[in-house]
């Protein structure tokens, strides 16, 4: 009869099994019972849920490129240099365009010139070059000046007087920035998606009317960092325009819009050490007639703009619902055991709950002492 | 006596406890219980873990850098130029070998000279330079000129005839890509490991044949990237390689490998506003005998390569493991309480199976009327 | 009588129901219980929450910027271009500040000139040019000469026979990263927060002394990667930067520090693909009185330093500690019924046991052969 003995043993597989419980009508321990099971779920709901959006899946490794162009022109006339104009293929540097997750251009609206010619020794009182050795004292009491090998003549101490180039606050970035989220392949670009071309060239950016075009005047932009450009353009600044991403992808494509804020790197209240202002050297070489090289050192005090993009994007995912859910449950089952803690061992009437709690499992239905069924 | 009630109470911690069931002799509920039960099991075993590698702790930070190197020479003929040689270090931008995560390194087949001296007003139908205000009208009906301040020849309005450099399809572009997971302190190169250093000189990239070959045929990459290179070089254009590391790292280093992606990134189906190709402008500065600054402005148009890299690692790792199976426990258990609710409220001898499943604590043996055992 | 029966079926809402459970004296089942429901309470406290801080919400998409400035000044006197003095805008490429997530900085202590007019054609035994065609051979049995066109003179072979600029290791790099764990919006500098700015300005970073140090001697750096910078120098290197932040937010915002480390990134043990050492070639363009055209090739021994950042940060937060809690509660669940398993089917009096546990559902009495209740 071992064929019925096996389907027997099969059926009884679809024989449903329940656990027996005891009623224990103490409503202490009830409402107890019944408070924290509701905040387990009004966590689960409303803050895992509802709040945190814990049935989503987030993807926060955002791919980003920027690329940037500004327009602009200006005409300056110092003694030094004449009139000269300035287009963007001057005052920008890095020249050329490119594009990374964390974008710095930087424009120079303020510079000056030494052309230090390759004569290597001279007379100072102190500089950065190196001693010769020679030092020229002219009496015991005076500071007197030393030779040193360097670029002669020294680097001038110079004060900025004001922006060199007194239109820059009108000249305009555009910003294209493409993002992807590679867990959801989805991409896009912060450049409103329109067929009217021309929208797209003559708009400016403002937080209200124009929150999805890609131009910025250069004078809104440090406005919003609530600062002054002419101030700021003076001595040089940084000025960092994060571009913010944060994507709920199951309210569809068109929901997912990025925010601009703007802010200015250069100053901080707490800190100290870090001076104000932008500054930076860089050198340009020529060759005279006789072949002798000779460079240009500028000094140039310029506005740095520090691009940078991060995001968020969340989308519905079976496994992270799944895994809040279920940790909900298992809180629940925990609250089961804690409240027959305090049902067992602190209600008056706890061993007697005890003894029809726990079924002495000796056949003879003599109960043993309730004392010994401590349970864990 | 405390000692041997203490003795008792610590030894009936091993005693073992388990709960009462009851066995519902009902075959509606028992499938659907093993239904809903074969289902979770499916879904951790099938979905989570076999499909989703849930057993597995990842890390998508992927620390990156690139290395690239081109080589080729070119020689051009033009009227204006004459005869030059064009080697690496003139046609790539910018110039020394950089390392990024993301990397853009342009290349210029075609390109544009204009010198122009520091005249500084010339007159123009209209370009980009400031108007000093004196408007030069031939008569009323014709247009005439305005002077501006300029860079002056002003850029000449030119459409590229044809890649200058012709030969460039037939460049090589060297790239090592050096990864890290520093989650899992991992790090791998693409560069196949070998000790036939001839082969890494002389190998070309092939999907097929040489898939671990560093060294990249440009013509190749457009053709891959579904464009012909001639036809790109032209106004120029953008081409996006995504180097993609997709690592289980249980299966070993030798099974972590990177995937190559070709894609134009100047050309956009939906997106009517990007223009197609790729230029930009750069200027270099001379000066003359006399000491007196000008410029050549370049316009350049170019290929740009836009290195993107992008990776996930994936490890075996306990806790995650632990989670996603302890989240179909509970879900289990969360279907013992749905079957529970069908069996006790939908079936119609639900009221007798209350009666055996709640036991009523009340010592007198007298069943209450089960209605008022409502569960949740 | 339906709103007294309302009534009670909302007073037995806080009826509390508890499991009934059957005491198996069994003391091997009850070891084994209590042996691995210790193992899994020792494995969620003690790896998953101390070991792990399975209790903390992570964020690994660290935010950094870093700008460098290095200070230094150094005089050669080589034969082809005389008494030369280098300053950091002079041996820095790129020459101005930067800021990047992974940022790049060369110097070059070592440098070969060569200055190439226009000749365009040359005749050499084999260079980096392309072939005219016409071959010069002056006999059978030697190599002979072909005419290539290329920058003419043809660069030198040239071995460097030591560092140029002596004193490099007596440069410094000042090194400031600004990072930002954007999930928490917190935010710190590498730069020691103090009200002495002569302390910033003279300190030297060491590991022991002035951890909290921005400015680094060259020197320092390439010995603490276990290398000798005037071997390096020779032949160029590239040195690798990692600042690590590691941070446990709980602890506060003065707890969380970076910690630096050194590589050198040229050498390999395993891959001998990859060339020692770091040079690169960089052209600079200038014109002659005539106006023609002419370059300097500088092929550049330099060492280059690759600044990495990464970091993590950790904060408490609910949901993990939720998370985590409930799988270990879900898994002593799933001992549970792992250790029924063992009751019910290997110990002697397995079948005694399943008579008590499940309780058959039928009214009459008459218990059914236990074997048919086999339990999933």
């Amino acid at each position: 009869m071992a064929g019925s003995c096996l389907k027997g043993r099969f059926l009884s597989l679809f024989d449903y099994k329940t656990e027996k419980y005891i009623v224990a009508k103490n409503k202490k321990v009830g409402v107890l019972y019944r408070v924290i099971q509701l905040s387990i779920i009004g966590y689960i709901i409303g803050w895992v849920f509802v709040s945190k959006k814990g049935y989503q899946e987030t993807d926060e490794a955002i791919q980003s490129s920027v690329i940037t162009k500004l327009k602009g022109v200006s005409v300056t006339n110092t003694s030094e240099s004449g009139l000269l104009v300035w287009g963007p293929e001057d005052y920008v540097i890095p020249p050329q365009v490119k594009t990374f997750t964390q974008y710095v251009q930087t424009i120079r609206p303020l510079l000056e010139t030494e052309i230090s010619s390759l004569k290597l020794k001279c007379s100072v009182v102190f500089s950065s070059g190196i001693m010769s050795g020679r030092c020229l004292r002219k009496d015991e009491n005076s500071n007197g000046t030393c030779e040193i090998y360097g670029w002669c003549p020294i680097e001038r101490k110079f004060k900025p007087q004001g922006p060199l180039l007194t239109n820059a606050e009108n000249f305009t970035i555009y910003i294209k920035n493409f993002i992807q989220f590679p867990k959801f392949k989805f991409s896009k670009s912060n450049v409103l998606e329109t067929s009217d071309d021309s929208y797209l060239k003559k708009c400016r950016y403002d937080e209200e009317l124009h929150p999805y075009c890609p131009i910025f005047r250069l004078g809104d932009i440090t406005q919003r960092a609530r600062y002054n450009f002419q101030d700021m353009s003076t001595f040089g600044g940084s000025i960092g325009i994060m571009i913010s991403w944060n994507c709920d992808l199951d309210k569809g494509y068109s929901h997912c819009h990025p925010q601009y804020y703007f802010t200015r790197l250069d100053i901080s209240v707490s800190n100290t050490t870090i001076a104000t202002g932008f500054n930076f050297r860089h050198a340009r070489y020529f060759k005279n007639a006789t072949g002798e090289s000779y460079r240009s050192l500028f000094k140039v005090y310029g506005v740095r703009f520090n691009i940078m993009v991060h995001g968020k994007a969340g989308m519905f995912s079976i496994i992270p619902t799944a895994i809040n859910v279920a940790s909900g449950l298992a809180l629940m089952g925990a609250v089961t055991f804690f409240c027959d803690m305090v049902l067992l061992y602190l209600m008056k009437k706890g061993n007697s709950y005890r003894e029809r709690k726990f079924e002495d499992c000796r056949y003879d239905k003599q109960h043993r002492s309730t004392d010994e069924n401590l349970t864990f």
